[in-house]
């Protein structure tokens, strides 16, 4: 328990160290008044929408709060609002320093490279380390305070879930729908370029990226960084058997010495004097790994007197490293898959559609069997044939082991929202051609970072969900799940439609949304003749307004669901079938996730790749058919597919907090 | 086993009718010069691709019999050559009898509605008397000269299997490549209508037809047909004791019914007078179902004395109403999803294409729902709570149930491509535009039965498998799956998996085969002039020959992944992660065929919507737009999504068949 108050101690420094950052970045300079007016709209914007859903939120927080303290105990409901607020600071954080940091790289970009990519990377450090910070210490809190009784502690992972659906599903929706938006009634009707300041919602797709990409990402790493740590402190009892009572402590153990590796890797990417803005995130990466594999082989060698925890860990770490890997190369223009899709766009839409789709789904292959190999790998070599109590931990160990660099990965991904914001300030405040070329430089950068993180966050919400799910198992004293068992079988059946109804309902809001803000803009424009002629100022307020309102409107259906079904399934048909449909609805949601996004992220680049000039360049055929691709991709990739991290990881956190009420009460059809 | 003798009876004259009635279509007109040539080719191209089939396939039995011969026993790898060549039978009579019919509806039509529909239908019952009459000819024979050893009898699963591999898949590539080639060179490039005679592609189009969708089609339900009798017939050994055992014959004597059930219905839809084409067929449909009802409800009151295992019959073939009826709405232009993918069409191909995505992805939800409500009723209504065997008897009552009205469905919907290619001859052949009103009129009652029939079969693909899943549990002697251990989960998660492999890999077959077509197609329009003037004529038998190549070579990868990935997961991994991998893939592929099959459907209907005369009509933006959103879906609907039925079923029935040696020899990882 000591330990407890180091790790409260160390997250409390990464905070203030956070703050530091948060600081240096608000010193920079903002630029010219141009650039203070657009950054002013679009720091604006960001915070409408953040004081709207926090109304929102509110509500939805505490009628849930009281219901848990109804129906479970006071203390899950106290440890539910904690990691509820605790996501929202580190969204809010992460938001506030974006939107400051997207300016201040623009205007850095008029000293160079190097000065942009450190404004642009702080940004993002600023994120990264509110996530893990919180995470730690909001977990060291409560079992401190609730002297380990982890019960109570896994409402915190069903706080940060919930927000996470808010931040990930709503901030998709409001992303996308301001982006097609803006780019149907711009580009295509009027014929002005994107980030024109002309357009009215401009600067809700700016906003977008910040609401989607960073606050988004943010929180759906931070549920799947606690739910991990969750899962492993749960199992952890059970393997103390024959690890010793430090199993319990060792996955903080674990995350603590990650928050420090990553600090390193921080420091290291902030004063490495490289010229080329790839290798130095690289070199951050990979020093975040290494060090994490170096401090997990001592914690586990000195704590639990034996490798084998490390080992777990060790696998989990790779296995993040490899899916972020293989999603570069399924949606990097450097590779094969991006050019097919490309050299389809010849023939037409139709071709490159179906190339796409098809390397989408393709691009699950690889992926799986790694994640397959990994959980079989976690699970036997800490001696899980003999003690399965210890394989399952051993699973969770591999998924705290990935997550514990979150506090690197997320700095790095954060790091490309902010860069491609800076671009689109240069580009809307008119600045000059050099600074430009930075920001584009700085932002193609950012596409395979973004890429790499989004791999992380799947397979990281797959190795969650799965430790999650060995968490239930326990909690509702399954000792065994039983697929002959028409319940559980059922329930598998309809968990894996879960996810296609998620996907679709997700794509028809982003579809309704844009309808919306489409009408909005022409409206303007139609209204306020002096917007194309520059005498009249678009109302961008409007357009905010509605992305924020239909994105809090349309992720109300889905986002019920998500909560819903397993209870319903749990109450009518019992604790098997709902273990059935979690196991279902995590592994189709895991394939339609990697579907789904990188097919976007293939049609996204395979678009670009033609605009670089081949097969015909911009304004050919093959460009128009590769447009109807990345059209298509923009819901698949920013909004449908990653909000199947956060369905998998509520689905499977809402039963582990309400496992004893369904194991007492469900299953009411059968009885 | 007297009863066997009975049923050899029935199937036999079954089999008689069914050449009667080929004779009988034999004797019609065959119309003009011009359609006896066209016939005539489409007939060749159809003779060529089965000549050239049969060989391959002959190497292939060859193989897999010895194989199973020296692996398992010699009268495995009997019953084996014996399902293959049934299988083939089927096909090879229901593609003759389908050739011959096509010509003779199109001459039909010239003296009426009545006389087209007639003979069109006639044509369909051909190929679903062939079914049922071989898949009961064939299990019984082997049941009495096995004396009802299952485990060899399963090998006729396999054969079945087998070949639905190559029809399905194998057809599914020929039909696209030969559509997409010919459209897209006829229609876009040199601008001459659908089905003229001048496009070298035409035939095999035609051609394309009769493979798809009626050998393939055919193949698909007689593998569900023998599957779901096998499966009832291993599980009814387990549930003789508490049902007498009577019970393992007893699906046997359901399916006879529904034969007799069937054979009524098809009289009632010859000799009824209706003028409406589409109220006959249902009235045939509904009449099967009617008296299937009433007939197990009376064997099972008299056979195994209680009502029981009559609710399970019933149970299945409600599902089985259900999910053609839903089918039906999500795919046809009379609701509304069909009309909002119209509606979307207007904004462009892309916002044509999300809506067609999510409407298929959100069909699936409803039949899932059933499938589960299914499984679960037919479960415990038979008493499953108390004596699990039985309720897994159950569910494998359901699905014959469900199959056993097959011959009357498969006659049905047999009966579309008939129609559709009379269609094709009569505007090949200039017939005058009152034949072309009548060939019309029965084409698009046959895309509403075309719907239906895809649902049906994809339901009973899944309630196949499913009943598969509880014999392979019986085989290898598990009593208990049990998701927590990771081989079982994992396994899952690779189940999962597959279908989008399979998925992907068929998409790209098709878009390979197409291409070459499409090269194909340029050249003769190039090499010889005289075929747009119609002094040349194009060379058919070429474009028979490279779909026919490129279906047998395309579908090699996709077919042997089938096959060697349950023995790959069971040989390495064991029994509990092959049973994992099954109930993954049975999971994701149900969803997988009900989101591309109807998804295609709906794009497909939305194109015709368009062009009769919405939002613009034919040649109108919207149009444009459609058609986009229609070739994608033409693998969707005609490749992919049925290919996962044949995936489902085979993946089970290769685990089932080699349960033994798996359970024996597999795992060698562990060991």
């Amino acid at each position: 328990m000591s330990f407890l108050f180091f790790a409260i101690i160390v997250s409390v420094l990464t905070l203030l160290f956070a703050m530091f950052i948060s600081k240096e970045i608000s010193k920079k300079e903002v630029g010219n008044k141009k650039m203070e007016e657009i950054a002013g709209h679009i720091s604006e914007g960001a915070m409408a929408f953040l004081k709207k859903e926090y109304r929102y939120l509110g509500i939805f927080i505490l009628v849930v709060a009281i219901a848990i303290a109804v129906f479970l105990h006071i203390k899950t409901a106290i440890s539910f609002v904690l990691g509820a607020l605790f996501s929202i600071a580190a969204g809010y954080a992460g938001m506030k320093v974006g939107v400051k940091a997207n300016v201040r790289t623009a205007q850095a970009a008029t000293k160079g490279k190097e000065d942009a990519l450190s404004v642009a990377f702080s940004g993002g450090t600023v994120m990264g380390l509110s996530v893990v910070g919180l995470g730690v210490l909001g977990l060291a809190i409560l079992s401190l305070i609730f002297n380990l009784e982890i019960e109570y502690i896994t409402g915190f992972g069903l706080g940060a879930s919930s927000i996470a659906l808010f931040a990930r599903v709503g901030g998709g929706i409001y992303t996308k729908a301001a982006d097609v938006g803006a780019d149907l009634v711009g580009k295509v009707e009027v014929g002005i370029p994107e980030d024109d300041p002309r357009n009215p919602a401009v600067i809700a797709d700016n906003v977008g990226d910040n609401v989607g990409d960073i606050a988004g990402m943010g929180a759906d790493l931070f549920e799947s960084y606690v739910g991990s740590l969750i899962s492993a402190l749960t199992l952890g009892v059970a393997a103390s058997a024959s690890l010793g009572k430090n199993a319990v402590m060792f996955p903080m153990y674990v995350s603590v010495a990650g928050i420090i590796a990553s600090i390193i890797a921080i420091f290291i990417v902030r004063y490495s004097k490289g010229k080329d803005p790839q290798k130095t995130l690289n070199l951050g990466l990979y020093v975040s790994v290494v060090l994490m594999i170096i401090f997990s082989l001592i914690l586990s060698k000195t704590i639990l007197n034996t490798i084998k925890p490390f080992i777990s860990v060790l696998v989990g770490i790779l296995v993040g490293v490899f899916i972020g890997k293989i999603t570069e190369y399924y949606t990097s223009d450097n590779y094969k898959p991006v050019k097919t899709i490309a050299e389809e766009s010849q023939t037409g839409a139709a071709t490159n559609i179906i190339s796409g789709l098809a390397i989408g789904m393709k691009s699950t292959v690889v992926p799986i069997l790694i994640i397959a190999l990994g959980v079989l790998l976690s699970y036997f070599l800490i001696g899980g044939a003999e003690d399965a109590s210890l394989g399952l931990y051993g699973i969770a160990l591999a998924a705290v082991g990935m997550l514990a660099t979150s506090g690197m990965v997320i700095s790095v991904d954060a790091y490309g929202p902010i860069a491609d914001n800076a671009g689109g300030i240069a580009q809307m405040a008119d600045m000059p051609k050099e600074v430009r070329e930075i920001t584009d430089k700085l932002d193609s950068v950012g596409n395979t970072t973004a890429a790499i993180g989004k791999g992380f966050a799947i397979g990281s919400a797959a190795l969650t969900a799965l430790a999650l799910f060995a968490s239930y198992a326990q909690a509702v004293n399954l000792e065994s799940i039983n697929l002959l068992n028409p319940l559980t079988l059922t329930g598998l059946l309809v968990g894996c439609m879960v996810p296609f109804l998620f996907a679709a309902l997700t794509m028809e809001a982003v579809g309704k949304s844009a309808t919306k803000m489409v009408e909005e803009v022409r409206r303007q424009f139609k209204e306020k003749k002096g917007i194309m002629e520059g005498t009249e100022k678009p109302d961008y307020a409007k357009c905010v307004e509605i992305s924020t309102d239909a994105a809090l409107k349309e992720m109300l259906l889905p986002g019920i669901l998500a909560i819903a079904i397993p209870l319903v399934v749990g109450f009518l048909l019992g604790v098997e079938a709902l273990a059935g449909t979690i196991a279902g609805a995590l592994g189709t949601g895991v394939m339609v996730a990697m579907f789904m996004s990188n097919a976007g992220g293939a049609w996204d680049n395979a678009k670009k790749y033609i605009e670089g000039g081949a097969y015909g360049g911009k304004g050919s055929d093959s460009h128009k058919a590769a447009v109807v691709g990345d059209t298509v991709g923009d819901p698949f990739k920013d909004t449908s597919g990653p909000s199947m991290n956060i369905l998998i990881k509520l689905m499977t956190i809402v039963s582990v907090v309400f496992a004893v009420v369904i194991s007492n009460y469900g299953g009411i059809l059968l009885k």
